[in-house]
């Protein structure tokens, strides 16, 4: 199967219109899927302290399909009580009077300060400005982009044309507070395929799980991850085609999350193999992206290998460590430091070369079974620390 | 009941001899109990990556009690296969040669670097040194403690007497990969009551539970926590005062732990009470003092408690965001930031100044049951990432 990556971001896809505008922390974008047939699906954050966006989204997404989202950042509008749904439904309702449809058929997200209210007057101050502007051009896809960044220092978007001619589109917003679980950040996705609710559902779990699911940059949760995939219905496509191209889209944008992580100067790949189930692969390889020892020693350029088998050791999976084999790869170079469980000595030079390469390969095999997982992450720097000791500041 | 603090280390305590040397890496300990009814308990790491000297010390501990131990730091014996197991068998033959013992009656712990072979001969070397110098003064119980540091940067050490006149005492090292699991870092207790082993065990992961268990400094779970208890036997002892005691001597090392956390420059302590279960509330406490968002706003001194609520809700723990209150102590102020889930405006400058403290207390009321949990951790800093990045090299 031929993906060939194309240019405009969401807005490469047929119905898609978009726009944005960030000014200092305060950022605002639309997004409005003028669809033949619409159909939507979403994933939601899994802590228990959940952002009021996201409750009135959920139910939305309950009754029906959502036309438009909109997207405010600088204020996570998490943990504020019933004034927070009263501000998320509000966002709902300015939208749908502009577009003239029911709030149900608005989604809502935010990203931003976690436990401080909705600044309703600067979103009303810039809605006209926003909306008027709508357009599908790449720039539009861009502008919307941008304006959901927070600490993000790229722009992370991605358009795929598969080979039957349908297009899969994504933005992605994320840098810190990055450990999801079910949901992710923000991410919203778009296709112009034709497929049902029912379909999307299956398709964005299953790309989900191996892709955005498996990004770690500190292991804390946010309270607003969410992503959102809707189809606009123009062209037939094969459910198993449009997976293979869904799951392309969300591991890019994973991998930009994790490469853009907060402070990051390289991104950590881990790839699990040998493990007695799907899920012992996956807490493996998580485990390996989000140790602070692993990604300081990789910051460092520190061979410090042990560290990695150490983490697997403590992930929760099942682990013989006679039968733990480990390679590093980077830099077009490759080394095998444990071939189940005996220590190749000598090969510490290797690895510090490898350990030059801003993109780093971890290769565990268990050696207990046939699951595999790949999971990503980044280094951890001085600059993660300074980025996080004055957010709010 | 009264406990006083006393000098000495655990040489305070009744028949313990130690000794300890340390050059640039490499250190060196031994600490010999005479008791008149020796019993002793351990509890170790859960990593399934368990290092060479934890395995042979339980096979040891299965069949009888530990008359002294021999601990080396600089190098870890773990991940190091059946080689690792002969070196770990032969630290345990050398110092029961010159004890004139089984070598099942000696308790063997590394620290250090993972995945190296243990370097004999700079033991070896050093052995008579050590062994020919043991004491019982409170100089020798500081070069035990001394000799097993790595990155430590303060000795840790506690010794108090009970009203009824029973002594107990424990030398700590701990500093990075510090998220125990059952056991924790490096700990050996003891104490001239006179108890079984039966009720050592039960005190021992009594006392282990509320206090080495629940710090964490980067939530890596070491392949070599270990903690051992011995009782020399010298005096009587109910067993309810052995273990306040005991709890006592444990949470101070505790807090040793996580105040001397790699890079750390202040000590946080997270009370998390009315959780539904004893595990919800140390769940909930624990990745509070994880979450390095936590850990980064309060070393920029960044009145950010949003992360807070956000870790409460991630942690596993049941959570109703309506019910939860939440506290920040510090410089002998308070100030309460969330009511029953109602955000307590105008607090923000309030909490600025408390964020000034070199100790900070973090209370969450989960507001839906009667279980509490305390944990200690660590601020995320510069020299965290400084001390790892270079760790090996």
């Amino acid at each position: 199967m031929i993906m060939k990556t194309i240019e405009g971001g969401i807005c490469a896809v047929r119905g898609i219109r978009a726009n944005g505008i960030k000014q200092g922390k305060n950022g605002l974008a639309i997004i409005v899927a003028d669809a033949r047939r619409l159909a939507t699906s979403g994933v939601f954050t899994r802590n228990k302290v959940i952002a009021a966006p996201l409750i009135i989204t959920q139910e939305s997404l309950a009754r029906g399909d959502l036309k438009a989202v909109i997207v405010n950042s600088g204020c996570a509008n998490a943990f504020t009580g019933h004034k927070g749904i009263l501000d998320a439904r509000w966002m709902a309702r300015i939208l749908s009077n502009k577009l003239d449809c029911s709030p149900d058929e608005i989604g809502v997200a935010s990203t931003g300060v976690i436990g401080r209210y909705l600044d309703r007057t600067w979103i009303q101050d810039h809605l006209d400005e926003v909306f008027d502007n709508l357009s599908s051009t790449k720039e539009a896809s861009r502008a919307s982009t941008r304006a959901i960044m927070t600490t993000d220092t790229t722009l992370k978007e991605v358009a795929i044309e598969l080979d039957n001619g349908v297009r899969i589109g994504g933005i992605a917003k994320g840098s810190g507070m990055i450990e999801p679980n079910m949901g992710t950040m923000l991410a919203f996705l778009y296709t112009d395929a034709v497929l049902s609710k029912e379909t999307l559902d299956i398709c964005l779990k299953k790309a989900v799980d191996k892709s955005l699911n498996m990004v770690v940059v500190d292991g804390d949760t946010s309270t607003n991850d969410m992503v959102i995939l809707s189809a606009t219905g123009y062209q037939e496509c094969e459910e198993e085609v449009f997976q293979k191209g869904l799951d392309s889209v969300c591991i890019n944008l994973a991998k930009m999350i994790a490469r853009d992580g907060e402070g990051a100067t390289r991104l950590i790949e881990a790839r699990v193999r040998g493990a007695c189930t799907a899920g012992d692969a996956r807490l493996a390889a998580k485990a390996i992206v989000r140790s602070p020892l692993v990604k300081t020693a990789i910051f460092g350029k520190d061979p410090n290998w042990g560290r990695v088998v150490a983490a697997a050791g403590y992930s929760g999976a099942e682990i013989d460590q006679d039968k733990i084999s480990l390679l590093f790869s980077g830099n077009k170079q490759q080394t095998v430091l444990v071939d189940s469980g005996r220590i190749i000595e000598g090969e510490l030079e290797a690895l510090k070369s490898i350990m030059e390469s801003d993109e780093i390969i971890i290769e565990v095999d268990i050696g207990l079974g046939d699951n595999e997982a790949t999971a990503w992450g980044c280094d951890l720097t001085y600059d993660y620390v300074k980025i996080n000791a004055m957010y709010t500041t």
